[in-house]
């Protein structure tokens, strides 16, 4: 049994999956007991796509290469798209976006500091495991929010996020650098951590944390799955 | 005469003018003479928005404030909406963007440190200050471009570019902070002559620098006065 309830870093043993097999229907788990409740949602969600538009925007602005640049601007601009749906989606319901989101503004400028990397490589690294890894995790609780919401906040997250374009470059620079693929892989498993940690944080406790365990288990399992066939596009040992 | 074919650093004399008065006909200058061609045009003009974007994203960063996050990322991502459609406009000609921008990398990227505020109001004015005055000259530039491109450049540029959101954030910071406001309204003075510069090496310089002055001369003296009428918007004395 993993120990994603628990406070402590979780040790992350992650299945070695073959790279081939396609992505499985998704597991049906009910998620009723542990669905945040929906405007602390919207807020959580609407800060982690301002903390990756702060991210690759930085990277933008790091990468020398304007070759690098305009994948990277693309995908900084559209997680800022995304950031203003969510924004525009709590002000629909009459609430501010800004006291909505600022509970989670300490934890997320700090995942963002942890995340951040030596160089702008790994912080695009970063950008593209956390991404991947939350914007599964958030996609899927949002098929769980009450009445339209839902389907149009799932909708929302799930569009185009650039990673194309941004796995791409770092493709390239992987090829032209053979150090530095060994030294992402290790960077990428370091992030996994951290990551679950912040999608755990979204859930609410029901108060019986064997039965919450049990219940994210499975979720958990194809979320790292969904992670190493991102890490393996890059050639990478997750 | 003032001296913006100079080399040196120019010493700014600001007319004062009577911030109640409309904004005259744009003055009848015929550029073609000092026109830059279209290619290095839509270069630079790509790598200023580019520039924008990043300045504007890490002031969105470093502000703490959630309601000053909001119109400054909108700014932000609106500056890199017209860096993409510039590029686009590179790229419809069969022109690879990278190596059209390249030649304005490094004094992009040094005019952008020159900039950098000591903390991010100051950032955030140079924004709105090196913004309005290269917007307004780009604008006027792109009129003398051949084809449908002036137009359409034109257009793109003049589009909104999110002033009044982040206008109005500087604003409720001057009116917090009485000390603000003078060291503001100072460091936009230093502001102008840079950003001239930056505007004056645009232009192809025809050989005959006293009638290239002459020419040039009247569109600089609108560029300041709608400068010095930004700066009363805010409360400061340009």
């Amino acid at each position: 049994m993993s120990t994603w309830f628990s406070r402590r870093r979780p040790t992350v043993e992650l299945p070695r999956l073959s790279p081939r097999t396609p992505p499985g229907p998704a597991t049906k788990v009910d998620l009723h007991e542990v669905m945040p409740d929906l405007l602390p949602f919207l807020g959580q969600a609407a800060y982690l796509q301002l903390g990756r538009f702060e991210t690759l925007s930085r990277v933008a602005a790091d990468a020398g290469d304007l070759r690098a640049k305009e994948p990277v601007s693309v995908a900084a601009g559209l997680a800022l798209s995304k950031h203003h749906g969510l924004i525009a989606e709590i002000r629909r319901r009459g609430d501010d976006p800004a006291a909505v989101m600022q509970p989670f503004a300490d934890a997320i400028e700090g995942f963002g500091a942890t995340t951040l990397g030596s160089d702008w490589r790994e912080t695009l690294l970063s950008a593209i495991v956390t991404g991947g890894l939350l914007d599964d995790f958030f996609i899927r609780l949002a098929a769980g929010l009450p009445g339209d919401v839902g389907p149009r906040t799932a909708h929302l997250l799930g569009s185009d996020s650039g990673q194309e374009g941004i796995l791409e470059v770092l493709r390239e620079e992987i090829g032209a650098d053979p150090q530095l693929g060994s030294r992402l892989a290790m960077w990428g498993r370091r992030l996994v951590g951290d990551t679950l940690l912040v999608a755990r944080s979204a859930l609410h406790q029901s108060g019986n944390r064997a039965s919450d365990e049990e219940r994210i288990e499975p979720i958990f399992t194809e979320l790292i799955a969904a992670h190493t066939r991102r890490m393996d596009a890059l050639g990478l040992t997750a």
